[in-house]
């Protein structure tokens, strides 16, 4: 086994623990499986009915999905995150992967594995669905960073974009700022701050986009401040539930009177494509070492989707494209 | 006619001009339409053949949906937003509601109607669907103020509760500040800055909501900066328009597996209910005079209801409650 090559899975993350993880495991490529290690209490995996060929790596406690990060860092140094995470810090494995406390990961993560070389501040990317349906939109950042300055900005833009490129596939993904209008002479300080700073990045910047355009396909890569990603991230959430809730009410409405059931056939594919949990994992940009999010709801799909899409992360070096890149960001700057 | 019970609408507003208003006028109650009066080219309006009745006040130009506020408030001062917003300035009537360019309105309204007494900076009043089908979600700011001051966004709470009582009616509306996490440790500085304001002030104060609860009927009131309030609005639209396109599609194929058109039928109703131009207008909170924005894109009945909600907010006398209530804060901190 090429160490450099292994994938440390929490088996204790989300809502529903180790059974979904398993679940998640035999969706998995074999070849790809041989690579992972399930982090987590061994006898609560063993009760779920690992393949016994599978790697287990025992972590006595669990952090909670509504613990603070700061306490958990603290006190659950036997975590399953804790524990994962010092795994691809001394070298034994190169990634990690939670659907576990998204601040827990984040905090063990930058305090564990350091930032990358050159990165000021590591940066979450989400992942929303577009029009284009292969092709989602990258929001860096969801979370990480509540309060930014423009030369933050600027490497999030550049870590979006050579995330984006690497793994997601775009030779020149098009890279814009997240404003309130298409003229320059809207947003607020830290975006006029910023723009400038991008048009002299090396990036297909595109200029200002608005929170539409992260849905229509327009743009691939979208640059904002963790609180306004974030804030997206969970209205967009709240949009797509309180739609469903509605269609939901008219099929069930229309399935009564009919007596017909395509209706409700149309309508479980339907949910199944808004399924934000199916899409995978929202990388943590800028740290030294490769370590994925998962929604706290994944579906075993989703975190298989997880755990590729790591695997992706690992065999195209983005890391290394990401330190290269913010190096010589500093020299032309 | 009572000119304190007049409302000038801007026949020229919006996507479709004149004939879109016409056809809102035709929905209103007769002694509703007999208070509106319609400002814009006269030719234009009566080529759509208004009632002979109907009072039109003649402006001979358009600001386009294009144009720069600043501009339009140097160069079009015979718009009909212009001709309007001077209408109730005069006196002559007490509210105006446009589907037109909402920059210009605003300029407009903030430069000729000036402040209410003690207002630091008026907002606009965004309108939510939420799973409690009748209760709206309003967001204060959704995009007049792009950096704001805690004591700027103790006032958006302050006016969008009186707004949220008097006008959508709910004797205390439950106001919360958007954030990105329950959690107080959670937020920027401007949210750190402006909560402890607002647990002292005289408001349902329910401490911090995420974005998702905007549209899960947690809350009635979510205060917020222009900038994040209009990615939010921006973005919400985005998700129900992919969300539209991906039901179309599906519905599409079922039906030409099936040739059912129950499925259509059922589209179309949804299409209606998810329609954001059905809900009525933005009041814009804080200046001396009602004014109401209403989507660009607004149908007839959207336009109608605003029209509605103008009179409503006349008749409740808004904007005393609204003196009052920032006057009793001044007076208090």
């Amino acid at each position: 086994m090429n160490d450099s090559k292994r994938i440390v899975l929490d088996a204790m993350g989300g809502d529903t623990g180790p059974r979904t993880v398993v679940e998640a495991m035999n969706l998995l490529e074999p070849e790809l499986r041989s690579r992972v290690l399930l982090v987590g209490i061994e006898d609560e995996i063993k009760a779920c009915e690992p393949d016994p060929d599978w790697g287990i790596l025992h972590a006595g406690e669990v952090i909670g999905m509504n613990e603070t990060p700061s306490q958990a860092l603290r006190k659950k140094k036997n975590s399953s995150i804790a524990v994962g995470i010092n795994h691809v810090k001394s070298g034994e494995a190169a990634a990690f992967v939670s659907a576990g406390n998204t601040g827990a990961v984040m905090a063990f993560a930058v305090n564990t594995l350091g930032r990358l070389s050159g990165v000021l501040r590591p940066a979450i990317a989400g992942t929303f669905p577009t029009s284009h349906h292969h092709k989602p939109c990258l929001v860096v950042d969801v979370g990480a960073n509540v309060d930014c300055k423009p030369e933050q900005l600027r490497q999030f833009a550049v870590m979006g974009q050579t995330y984006y490129r690497e793994v997601i596939g775009e030779e020149k993904p098009r890279v814009g700022l997240l404003s309130i209008g298409a003229e320059e002479e809207k947003g607020n300080e830290l975006i006029h701050g910023t723009r400038e700073l991008l048009k002299q990045a090396p990036i297909n910047f595109i200029g200002h986009v608005e929170g539409r355009d992260i849905f229509n396909g327009s743009v691939d890569v979208v640059v904002c401040d963790g609180f306004v990603g974030n804030v997206i991230l969970k209205a967009s959430e709240g949009v797509a539930t309180l739609l469903m809730e509605w269609i939901y009410h008219e099929v069930q409405n229309t399935a009564q009177k009919s007596g017909d059931n395509t209706l409700e056939q149309t309508f479980a594919r339907l949910l199944k494509r808004v399924d934000y949990s199916e899409t995978g994992g929202a990388p943590l940009l800028g740290v030294n070492g490769v370590c994925l999010i998962s929604h706290g709801s994944s579906t075993a799909k989703a975190i298989a989707n997880a755990v590729r899409t790591a695997d992706q992360t690992i065999q195209h070096d983005v890391n290394e494209h990401i330190t290269a890149e913010i190096g010589a960001l500093s020299v032309a700057s």
